[in-house]
């Protein structure tokens, strides 16, 4: 049986990437997201959802935890971190190295990607996937494919015992290439979260919300979000 | 100032890690103990008694954190795992690879590093110190040196913004050269705990009580945990 693990925000990338195994064949799927203590809790609210959906639109077996590692970050000073602390000002404008620093959270990936492959070890599950994409790569040293490269060594060395591989397969795409992707596979974008604010209703002037509306857009598409 | 993160159980290893930085003029040492849900959680016990003892032996200010990630491990498969689930027995007789396989925590130094990555980061701490041995490596991947380098290049490319340095001093020392170290460092041995039962007492006959044992006896001393 084809079975694999997925670090699923129930953001735009990794909502995609669940379909995409999905069409792969993948027959049993356990979609981890995370509370960290996020800004934008709002993001399980969408990850729910999306997987409520997915499980109605096909008869993948799909196994969705939501794992409490907020104790972590609840250590760890939140000074300067737009995601982490309310008090922060989330920057608004497309993404750039000098302005969007605040919303790095230090080793964030690394930790998802730890416990992701602690718990394919554990539970014998070969594959491990996450939804990197290309333009990550530019702010969130934890995207980028130096880094992808250095962890999978490192998982599957961890891992001696039952070796787990992990996946980016978004690691040389465009976020618009993720959209054109997603579109063709019926991905329900309108449930998906991506604002960093993380109120009611996406604020489109954070940066992940300006690029997944230029995302829709170089595909001739709408962001079924932004036209609420 | 020289400041330095320290993965700290409590045990024989990192306390005796604990003293030789002091030794090595680390002005600030944050020390991190890990709640995950183990059986021997005696072991955080010792960990504050070691920590009260070296804040009274030296002027080095000390920060001890206790992070919980048991939710982590609750999610996690416990089966076959002897330090997760006290309904499987904790081996009898020295380390073997066929015998021994049921004390291994799927990824778990990967997920204390990753937090302790992350802590440096946020922190702008530069160093981070595990205290893995040569012993471990037979059993445990996550201790090997193969793994280590690669969890040196994958943190370090984690945390670009403010680069980490992960550093395992003992992985080419046996165990019974870390007890010689200590036993000079005047390591407190006696609040140490090392045991994977957790009871009052140490067993003395599962593997990490006897590896401590034959340590201090190819010292010419006595494991002061075992003569009570």
């Amino acid at each position: 049986m084809k079975i694999a693990t997925l670090i699923f925000s129930g953001g735009l990338d990794s909502s995609t990437l669940l379909y995409k195994l999905i069409q792969e064949g993948y027959e049993e799927i356990h979609a981890l997201s995370f509370d960290y203590g996020q800004r934008h809790k709002r993001e399980l609210v969408a990850a729910k959802a999306v997987i409520l959906r997915t499980k109605e639109d096909c008869g993948t077996r799909i196994v969705h935890r939501i794992v409490d590692i907020s104790s972590i970050f609840s250590l760890i000073s939140r000074t300067g971190h737009s995601l982490l602390d309310d008090s922060v000002q989330v920057p608004e404008g497309s993404y750039s190295k000098e302005t969007s620093y605040s919303t790095v959270v230090p080793g964030r990936n690394l930790i998802f990607l730890s416990v992701g492959a602690s718990y394919c070890e554990a539970h014998q599950i070969p594959d491990l996937y996450y939804g990197a994409h290309k333009n990550d790569q530019l702010v969130y040293p934890d995207c980028r494919s130096e880094f992808i490269d250095a962890a999978k060594i490192t998982i599957e060395r961890s891992s001696a015992w039952f070796p787990v591989r992990l996946e980016a397969p978004f690691e040389e795409l465009e976020k618009s290439d993720v959209v054109q992707l997603g579109l063709k596979l019926k991905v329900p974008y309108e449930l998906t979260w991506s604002c960093y604010e993380g109120g009611q209703k996406p604020c489109g002037k954070c940066p992940t919300c300006i690029e997944r509306i230029e995302a829709f857009s170089a595909n001739g598409a709408l962001d079924p979000l932004a036209t609420r």
